[in-house]
């Protein structure tokens, strides 16, 4: 993702706290609390400019999405969109998902979306993959059991590498799409990066994951 | 496949007991007799033509290959290429792969190969895909432990499946490329159906899975 310096972004996430969390890890045990409702959890990790998460919690009002970025410069038009017409099951984190189990407690997610997420295809960079074996267990520590993730990309090879790791976790594969918008696959709601590159004519992957009670590691 | 009928075929196959092997269930646990070593035993299933197994027996002598395939008219060719340069580590089976377990015992094979199997692409034929789950037990009990299946095929519907179903079945996925001829992998050997069909511009997907010791079914 290419990235612009928005000076601003910082001081427009801290104005707006009831949006943009600052101290996640206060609401570790207690994200109900903060949406006032006992509707279930989906995150996404890496939520970029923010097209998916507000998208999908637009159609999906019944489910509480919060959206976790690390780059502010990113993640502050995500904020726009909600200062425009804000969703109250929308909230978002401007924090590295490396620290994942430190915002939920064990079994508070009820679904983990990776979209587009950077392919660091150099094999030295393998630990920074989030489909790598540690994300997973991070996943699966904040995911209630029999969780699942639901991730998309148009890099083959961040692809065939997270299917490979997703089995070697013990994960179960149910579904695969190897070319999504040309699938039988509805509801799919785009993101930025999804439209461009699907657009020059790039394929795109999709799989959803489960957790399994006893992963075979 | 187009199948030519060849009238010829089944009298041909009967003349030649030395590399087509009639009645396979003589031989079930006693294959290494036959090529009269110890070598490992591959076997493909659904061999037609037989340039996969035929190039790969002659590259790979210290291997012993069989494959098998129930329609006459295009294992002949195998034969007649077996006619012109007789491998003795190939021998061919005409018979359907249905009855596996009849040919060999447990553990007597050290890998199945699959290539461009009939995709069955309706759901009511899901049960005569090569990767559903009843034959999976099938490999699974003629393999060595931890043996492992080797598959091919450009059909994107069916390697969808076979990846979920490999999964659902316990199997760890090993190796993916989802553009096999535009991957580093080295040593592909192509079937007359590959190099047609990629000619064409379609994609070669290829799996590696290994059965795990207590799949989890």
């Amino acid at each position: 993702m290419r990235l612009r310096h928005k000076p601003y972004a910082i001081d427009k996430l801290n104005d707006n706290p009831n949006i943009v969390i600052s101290n996640p890890q206060a609401y570790r045990g207690v994200w109900k609390d903060v949406f006032r409702n006992e509707q279930p959890i989906h995150i996404e990790i890496g939520t970029g400019r923010g097209r998916f998460i507000y998208g999908m919690a637009k159609a999906n009002p019944h489910i509480n999405y919060i959206g976790i970025e690390k780059f502010s410069s990113v993640i502050v038009d995500v904020l726009d969109k909600q200062l425009e017409e804000e969703l109250p099951n929308l909230k978002l984190i401007n924090k590295d998902a490396k620290d994942l189990t430190l915002f939920f407690a064990d079994g508070e997610v009820d679904r983990v979306y990776l979209n587009f997420s950077d392919p660091w295809p150099k094999t030295r960079h393998e630990k920074r993959r989030l489909t790598y074996h540690s994300f997973l267990q991070n996943y699966e520590q904040v995911l209630v059991k029999g969780g699942e993730i639901h991730f998309k990309t148009d890099n083959q090879g961040l692809f065939e590498y997270s299917l490979c790791s997703i089995s070697a976790y013990g994960m179960l594969l149910k579904y695969i799409s190897l070319d999504l918008h040309n699938s039988e696959f509805e509801g799919n709601v785009m993101t930025e990066y999804e439209e461009k590159f699907s657009q020059k004519g790039n394929r795109i992957y999709r799989l959803e994951a489960k957790f399994q009670n006893e992963p075979a590691q």
